[in-house]
């Protein structure tokens, strides 16, 4: 088959904006190739907000067909956290069929070599940038979020993240040149001349296990980390979440067949109701590569049990923020109200233990209590989304009954400070919205440590009172060594103290954003520029992105021959 | 207690060092900074031979008091394969002292930074390099390597290969910039600016367990990796080879210790006879990170029980050479005949099984039936080992009895083609010297398929007739990916089985080397240019030294503030 997309024209397409991502995965200055207003998108191509509206009407109640080999049957069956049944069936594989076709066009895919897969890969993003309206509705449809979170975590953020992954790649399959001169010499005899040529290999088929939560956030890097090191990629999404990913599946095989490329390196494995196909996906020889984002419980199953894959996991943790003092009361109050709001707390990066002095805090509004403190953040909350159409928008929906079960149990574990209120959404009436909680508990209070020791998911957050700042950092210490953490946050005007939490954040491996007052919040991270996780805490053993999330994805293999 | 090595003088010493090494890892092109001839020592500094033996002769018979904390008591009792007890004692840690002494110094070690732990590993490596001559003696005696071998493998190669991990780890790190100003545009509202700051924080502590045939070659790039990147280093040393691994701890000790830093930053943790220490270490919550060289047993229980750790591990392969066709018969004999004999086989390196078509091959001299073949790969043998003055300087002894007995068991495998003889070494008339054995057998015969497909550590290989060059592939591709390999070689004049066979190394991950008849030999690998394993087949999970054998070793903290 001629291709109708050719090495050079990807290249000169693609390859200045993977030179602007290498830029600035070295610099970790801002950037982003991919827009962030809706109103950007058909103003200079794609989709615009109609037309992305139109794309997924008319997707819901269809079959979404990718023609993959050993489709044994229909799947479907996600119902929107906002209420609407999506009514899409996706193809069942017969991994025995499926898995081997995956593997026919890997030969020609690794020697396409780093730079055309890279720039395959960036074409793959740039029509999933075009179509972001249409996958921020599926991303808002299948995860809850609001439509302006969906839109830009699940759209640009997202393709951010796969991109970031794909210049990390190929920045490490191109540290080793493609061949070789070797001279040594051999003193008066002639010297020893060596021929070398050194090829990245995959290591198989790569294995994207999917959240409900952010499907395409969290499932790009590890995707495109996979494919532009050589690797297939069988994505196995939440079934809660199909769509998003199916769809990316979709795009991902157009572009590798319109390059000449077998569309078998990209598969979807959806699954039948309760048929958990995870556990066997993430145990088959051919599988050597595994990104998961899930529990702690299956994590480390995979990590114990899918030995024969190198296995990149995002667990839960227990983020912690330290308010030990604060030059901007205000700012403080209004930073934390949103980062436990945005998306009812369903992130794995949301703070849910604020560590508070029982004695108080000293502010520029001068001394705060522990109790006024908790009231003032109350407040906040309930000011920031005192509107129920500001609600709406900032909240999105519960994703799950488990969620809503917890958010219910959480008013019991303690004195609630600030209570949960349902807010109604005209949009979407079947659509359950709920405000956070905040439960006060304490740390010197044996009952209380099982609650602020577990993760608890969802829109719930602890205001924990403390004997001291020593003692919160003691605290923020035991809770990543044990529980991990995705984040960290601090509030601080003594340099002391933010030394000493800067110390802990380097000794436990935790990512620490000291003093947010502004724009920027603790739950978000920008890639190119920070990094989520560590990888060196139990929350996730793995960044996104560094070299080490790429490395060992492929193989370099060295052929010599005498010069 | 002020430094006696300043910083501003290790970097200015060392930095043009570690930027060659930078370069030569980019390039691959011959470079190494350590003189391979014994008499470059003295000359432009260090230890000449005289003084290098008169400083190993005084290491006998006393006791290597390292001042480690946590000393309870002393062990030793090495016995060289040249038959000298070597009399040295060496502290035994008590774990439970050892261990959190190693971990004090670990902030001041990790605010160094990468670019002063690079030129504080580069100190260490100068001042071994220096004592050359000494090590040499000290891995003769422990390995049962030649001299000479012991000289270059134990000492400038052994070297390279730790600046070459060096290399690698100062360069992942700075990956990162150390601080980045962020400014994110917001339209007409003012822009979001944070200031970032990046720090590379090691995992913890590092053990190296080293191995009783190369302690320093491949204990090297484990321990530099390691201590490179911020971490604390324990070094574990085979009970039978711990004379060059224990210099080599009070040579890193007095380095760290003289440029301001704590000393128990590496230590040594010898064992009692039996007393099997590297299970309880491997487990402890305190080792992060392990490197492994040995048996594919303990490398597999590492990788399976060690989980709290980054485990590396090279581990035992079944290495092939397939002999299809050659343009230089003399050539190719002569060179396989080397790499047979070269440290009795006793290489991970060394190749097993050669692989020749039934009907014989064509070479320069015209065709030679499978007969010929073996017959005249015995006499090249018999005759680069006819002299036993050069056949001990290749040979080396046989380092321990095991390997003996696997020697004399093999004549019992197969048609024996070249006997194994006992060769006199006045020097030391204690030291059992074996030249190899080839046994004959048929690769399409089912008796001796065990034989072939299991790795029979020491002078043995196996001449394994084919029924053609497609089924030596068949064979060769299975071994890989069945036993794994640490090299593959191949002889064919045929441009599309060189093509096949490159194909399976890479389809399989191995390293291969094609048509070698000169002074290069399949066993050896050159550090900065080499990769020393893939890390893509059962043999190894790890290629030395590449990005991913260092990117995990440490992970990047960021501590982000409004700018």
């Amino acid at each position: 088959m001629a291709a109708e997309l050719t090495a050079p024209q990807l290249i000169a397409q693609h390859r200045p904006t993977l030179d602007q991502a290498l830029e600035a995965i070295r610099t970790r200055a801002y950037w982003s190739p991919h827009p962030e207003h809706p109103k950007a998108y058909g103003e200079h191509g794609g989709l615009d907000a109609a037309a992305g509206n139109a794309a997924f009407d008319a997707l819901l109640n269809t079959r979404l067909d990718l023609g993959q080999p050993g489709t044994d049957g229909w799947v479907g069956g996600e119902v929107s956290p906002y209420g609407i049944e999506l009514g899409v069936e996706y193809p069942h594989a017969d991994i025995d069929v499926l898995l081997p076709a995956m593997k026919a066009g890997q030969r020609a895919w690794r020697d396409a070599g780093a730079e055309l897969r890279a720039v395959v890969c960036l074409e793959i993003l740039k029509r999933i940038s075009d179509r972001t309206h249409e996958f921020a509705h599926a991303v808002m449809h299948t995860s809850g979020q609001a439509f302006m979170m969906a839109f830009q975590a699940g759209g640009p953020h997202a393709q951010d993240r796969g991109l970031e992954a794909v210049a990390y790649a190929y920045a490490e399959q191109v540290r080793t040149p493609g061949t070789a001169e070797w001279t040594k010499p051999q003193g008066k005899r002639d010297p020893l001349a060596m021929t070398k040529s050194f090829t990245p290999v995959p290591r198989g088929i790569g294995l994207v296990i999917g959240c409900n939560t952010f499907p395409t956030w969290n499932g790009y890097p590890g995707l495109f980390a996979s494919l532009a090191t050589g690797n297939a990629v069988l994505v196995k999404p939440h079934p809660r979440a199909v769509l998003p990913l199916a769809l990316t599946v979709r795009v991902a095989r157009d572009v590798l067949a319109e390059a000449g490329f077998d569309p078998n390196l990209v598969a979807l494995a959806a699954e039948r109701p309760g048929e958990g196909i995870a556990k066997t996906l993430a145990t088959r020889p051919e599988i050597r590569i595994i990104d998961y984002t899930g529990s702690t419980t299956f994590g480390d199953w995979l990590e114990a049990n899918a030995r024969q894959a190198q296995v990149y996991t995002e667990k839960a943790g227990v983020n912690t923020v330290l308010v030990e003092s604060t030059g901007d009361y205000k700012g403080m109050l209004s930073n934390l109200a949103f980062s436990l709001s945005l998306y009812s707390g369903q992130m794995c990066t949301t703070p849910q233990n604020l560590l508070i002095p029982r004695d108080g805090i000293s502010t520029d509004e001068g001394p705060r209590s522990y109790d006024e403190v908790v009231a003032d953040l109350a407040r906040a909350v309930e000011g920031l989304l005192g509107d129920d159409a500001r609600a709406n928008a900032l909240l999105g929906a519960i994703v799950n009954p488990d969620v809503k079960a917890r958010l219910e149990a959480a008013a019991g574990l303690g004195e609630v400070a600030l209570a949960s209120r349902e807010v109604a959404n005209p949009d979407f009436p079947d659509a359950v919205v709920r405000t956070p909680v905040i439960v006060k508990l304490d740390g010197a209070k044996p009952d209380d440590e099982a609650a602020y020791m577990s993760e608890c998911f969802g829109p719930v957050s602890f205001a924990v009172a403390v004997d001291s700042a020593a003692d919160a950092l003691e605290l923020l210490r035991r809770t990543v060594r044990e529980k991990g953490a995705m984040t960290v946050g601090a509030y601080t005007t003594d340099a002391e103290v933010e030394r000493a939490v800067e110390e802990v954040c380097l000794e436990e491996a935790a990512q620490l954003s000291l003093n947010l007052t502004g724009g920027v919040y603790v739950n978000q991270t920008a890639a190119f520029s920070d990094f989520h996780g560590s990888g060196g805490n139990p929350a996730a053993n793995a960044a996104l992105t560094d070299g080490a999330f790429v490395a060992n994805r492929f193989r370099v293999v060295e052929v010599r021959r005498e010069a």
